[in-house]
């Protein structure tokens, strides 16, 4: 199995949605080659008419594309290995979880530290990523971070539901981690490795299920270092 | 088993928890005899040292109060009818989605109709309501609801999560409704019962899901008249 993941200038793996991908590969203890690219070398990753994006996994002579559709295909393909996304109502309310990581978490912290990610990827990805999401959000990249420290408590705020789960156990899916925790490390991940700016309190109940999260299948987490 | 319901004025069951309890028995296909109270007439239902609040269930001599521990009961308690709310990560997923809709849902309709809400009211009901909610709010009725043409569109904009799950199919649970949508209506439901400010665009996929849950159960929902 090979899992196509990016790379910033610091050889850092930062992308989050391969995070959810590399915690799920370790959680059902599949081993795995990583190869590295940059935004640059998406298109070239595609053989025929289908469009590839991070993360890819190729096995069995076989490229599936999109972190809920790999996982899925984890699932189906070893069977034997605990099962992450649940088919039938369990499965669409993880979905569910996943759109509100992808319009909280993400969208939050991207409004954060959008500059300092393009700051940390290879020089050669600069344009593409400037001209790509200062369209998405018709702003320049210095706009969309500016005035962070007055913005940080509303995005703070704004994830109280994981604070609440987060008091009924240890992870958001209870005693054991599971596929809702990986969602939503993917994205602190995400921001841990490509900016310094401190998102969560360091008393939050979020920073310490982050650090529980970070110490997870030998410190898989931890093993890329922190941006500085 | 007897539901012990809120009523306003109008004789209308308003509480969005207690939709949640209505919905799970339909769904599960229990009957039950409703007893109406008064925000009054609550301290009164308690016979020990417990406080109940609404929806409180009576069951084989048991009063069992909180929607969560309500349906968490009627599982196990009937273990022939559908189970909805599932043991392990998944169910620990949707309580995080009752934790969404609580801090989202219901507290973004809130700070759209609550004034409306009170006024709905039995007048004997309303000195506890405003001195409750005035307090929790630190603003009066009139302040939580005014400019609410202006927030409305901010409202709209945070249920994007939901939004995007009824991309995947009629029901938030899928193809049929399960307990996810049953949270998640009960605070729509509850600004129907009380209030005639429109929440949703009519052309919102929202919109036609509530629409979809109020036909349910031969029209649970519509047998209670909306706030004209």
């Amino acid at each position: 199995m090979i899992l196509y993941d990016l790379v910033n200038r610091h050889h850092t793996h930062f992308s989050p949605n391969s995070w959810r991908v590399r915690m799920a590969l370790a959680h059902k203890g599949l081993s795995h080659e990583v190869r590295d690219v940059r935004f640059g070398d998406i298109p070239g990753l595609a053989s025929g008419e289908d469009k590839l994006t991070i993360p890819t996994i190729e096995h069995a002579g076989r490229k599936i594309t999109d972190s809920w559709a790999i996982v899925q295909y984890l699932d189906q393909a070893f069977p034997d290995t605990p099962r992450l996304i649940a088919a039938g109502a369990e499965g669409h309310v993880l979905h569910f979880f996943q759109y509100w990581v992808q319009t909280t978490v993400h969208s939050g912290i991207s409004h954060l530290i959008l500059l300092d990610v393009h700051n940390s990827l290879h020089p050669s990805d600069h344009a593409y990523f400037r001209s790509s999401r200062e369209k998405m959000n018709r702003k320049t990249l210095e706009e969309v971070q500016a005035g962070r420290e007055e913005r940080v408590e509303a995005f703070r705020k704004s994830l109280q539901p994981l604070r609440m789960a987060l008091a009924q156990g240890p992870f958001v899916c209870g005693e054991q981690p599971g596929y809702a925790d990986y969602l939503a490390f993917g994205g602190f991940q995400w921001a841990r490795l490509s900016s310094s700016f401190p998102l969560l309190a360091q008393d939050d109940v979020l920073h310490a299920w982050f650090m529980r999260c970070l110490d997870l299948y030998d410190g898989l987490g931890r093993k890329e270092a922190a941006a500085s």
